[in-house]
């Protein structure tokens, strides 16, 4: 018995998982007594983001509609593009279909700096401006830079931080993990979410500051604050069960093999099976060869209002590296849903994940919400055509555990807005489930999300938001 | 500490881990008690498969290249295609290629179905041809199908026992796991490896036999019998801790967090950072704008003697679904090696493993043998451009603890014939591994091998024979 303990790692684990635990349970911190003053004096910041035409975008920066191909790419071929993309599939309602696509090769690197001050862990976090961000300001990772940013290709300064995650020894991995992002907007686009816990001093910095969990989760029952790429990173650090674990072991970090209404090997099955039931083949092409979609008034745009057009920004900064430029940006039309199903199964907690296939995936499949749905779409689509779950979700009142708009990455998106919905259901749902769906454990989530590609990106922050309720 | 072994899951898999610890010890079964006498006349049977030029392959089956891109493909559009690829990268030596690479896009079900006999585990292994087979007949899976297969493309008989497989509830699944195929050849491929338990009888047929895997061992000592698929499946399985383990406990299951000099978190970080590292592309062009090759001969090849070439074959076979046939496949020049140094750290069994960056791979890299490589190339390559530990492991003798000649897979490769050597190194070599090499213990392999894309072909091989010594 005392050998299953006596596991390197395992020790660590837990341990650590009772870090992020403790930290949770701090609300306050002596290191940032003015969080909230300090938070709306950056917010209050003079930053305006404009919307203007793609042809607009070529001087001075250097965007471009590319002659022969109609694509979006910067003059220096980095950064990222927007590209046509060709779908053909065996899944869903629409089995062909053509849109643009954001592409983006190299990995960025989504890193945020720990530490312990009096014994609690904090997060390093920075008050960040990006073009589409509602608010303009949310708080975001340490470091959020692709390659372009470290080597310097916009000739800016490179992103403060930054050493700590690309030299060697700077501090102790708690998280490093590739993960997608949206997969019907990004191709094949993943991120390195990594965590580094230093014990040396820091540069200090007026953007950034050390918060607790505590702080943290605080913040996220407020709109639009803690921005996508700082839920996805925290999201990855393991936390212990809840003080009310009928079994009172729980730890949901992925060492041990953590139990549910369906067993591990059960529920790699069904997603096994899930990708092997849909085939789908997504293929760039170029842009001016799009069928459905014609490009207006500097916008490229869907001609029947479809879920988002391409549009151009002018964005002038005084606190990001270069302080003025021009940029495309995916704008959605409208706000989104994603609902989370959650239901306690023989005393643990297990949420209603959805297998969701997606053109931008690098395999086919991730888990999705139980629900995600543009909801502009909503009083047009006939009940029978609508998500499953989808009306169930909007119509809970008393049961419903989160309800908060959060942005997606706004330096990609303008004001891409979802709203994170997580419904607890009662003993009286039912839980025989669909093909697409399975009920799996918090803890078997939370084990699955140490490894790439099975949790998306709208999964994994309701995961997060769902963990510091 | 009870609550600890107290999980749904772990259980279920400890005890699967013992009952095919149990079935590797059982050599004699009365299942099978003629089973060479059976496998020699498999063998004997008479089959043929001859080398034609990819021009006779048009008719009447239906294989052809086509005319505006010079792809080889089937009139069908299934099965798999032969295509271009256009690689760059800034890994290794060479930065920039084209290369042939076959595309298959569905998914195969390599299952097999396992039942128990007087308390013993077997596994059912079909004796099957393929044309380009070492012996034309191998060991394989019960099932080896496509999705061409199941729905009866070919217009042959349905794979023998592919319902288990697809028709839900038809046993208890023991394993279930995408893995990929060989990186160099392959573009995106992967197979769903696949065990099934089952209890009620199963029908007879004289192709097919029950094996333990103590029988499974024994032949997988012998050159070319075991073949790739039956590998990989098998492999897959979790198996006990060997009875010298200083521990007494580790069950390599991937349950429990396994321990070795690294922990998990810092072999993720290290698999993370490999990722980063290695920027790949590779893009799918038509066969006729290759840079480097030439078809001669009715054959595609590289104009300097390269690694394979792309040939016609024709069939001759009384056992297969379809009785004669053609079909395109990739001959590789010669002999591959695929070379795993272990050695013991901390009492328990490492390997040192290479992050391979392979172009066909889905995400960039997977975890490869020690050493790989294309033996022709040998005499050719200046010492310090051979891969590292290569001549360490030639040059091996008393420390060799496997060196057999398996083949790759028979359907999609003429004699393609891989070295599988795995060497022990002593306490005097060296810990300090090069940046794209780590040390991983047996059990962190297992643990990984549970999911899809981290292991690659050769070093699921290697591993397989490491445990089955």
């Amino acid at each position: 018995m005392p050998a299953l303990l006596d596991q390197l790692g395992r020790g660590m684990t837990v341990d650590l998982a009772a870090r992020v635990t403790a930290s949770a349970r701090t609300a306050v911190s002596r290191m940032d007594s003015d969080l909230d003053d300090w938070l709306d004096d950056k917010r209050r910041q003079p930053f305006e983001s404009t919307v203007i035409t793609l042809d607009e975008l070529a001087e001075p920066q250097g965007w471009r509609c590319a002659p022969d191909t109609g694509n979006v790419e910067h003059h220096s071929g980095r950064f990222f593009t927007v590209e046509g993309l060709h779908v053909t599939t065996n899944h869903g309602h629409t089995r062909e279909w053509w849109q643009p696509i954001l592409v983006q090769r190299d990995i960025a690197v989504l890193g945020i700096i720990a530490k312990e001050f009096d014994g609690v862990l904090h997060f390093r976090l920075q008050a960040k401006m990006e073009p589409g961000n509602i608010g303009m300001v949310q708080l975001s990772p340490t470091v959020q830079a692709t390659s372009s940013n470290y080597t310097r290709v916009h000739r800016g300064r490179p992103a403060r931080y930054v050493e700590y995650f690309i030299e060697p020894g700077r501090g102790r991995v708690l998280v490093d993990v590739l993960q997608s992002e949206q997969g019907a907007w990004f191709h094949l686009k993943r991120s390195r979410n990594i965590v580094i816990e230093v014990t040396d001093d820091v540069p200090v910095h007026e953007d950034f500051r050390w918060l607790t969990l505590g702080q943290i989760r605080r913040l996220l029952r407020q709109p639009n604050i803690i921005n996508m790429d700082a839920r996805t990173v925290l999201g990855c650090l393991p936390v212990a069960a809840p003080a009310d674990d009928p079994d009172g072991h729980g730890v949901f970090d992925g060492g041990s093999e953590p139990g549910g209404t369906h067993t591990m090997t059960e529920i790699l099955s069904w997603f096994t099976g899930r990708k092997s039931a849909y085939e789908l083949n997504a293929r760039l092409v170029p842009m001016n060869s799009l069928v459905g979609w014609r490009q207006d008034a500097g916008r490229i745009l869907p001609e029947d209002g479809g879920d988002f057009s391409i549009v151009g920004v002018r964005v002038h900064a005084r606190t990001r590296e270069v302080h003025q430029w021009k940029q495309p940006l995916l704008a959605p039309h409208g706000l989104a849903l994603a609902g989370l199903v959650t239901r306690r199964i023989g005393g643990r907690q297990h949420a209603l994940i959805r297998a969701e296939v997606l053109p931008g995936y690098r395999d086919t499949v991730e888990l999705g919400p139980t629900a995600r749905f543009m909801m502009n779409d909503y009083a047009d689509t006939p009940a029978d055509r609508r998500p499953e779950f989808l009306d169930y979700l909007l119509s809970a009142r008393e049961n419903v555990r989160y309800d908060v708009v959060q942005s997606e990455e706004g330096g990609r998106f303008l004001h891409a807005e979802t709203r994170y919905l997580i419904v607890e259901a009662d003993d009286s749902f039912p839980l025989q489930a669909p093909p697409d769906f399975s009920w799996i454990a918090v803890e078997q989530l939370m084990a699955l999300q140490r490894h790439s590609y099975y949790l998306g990106i709208e999964a994994r922050t309701l995961l997060f938001c769902l963990n510091n309720l």
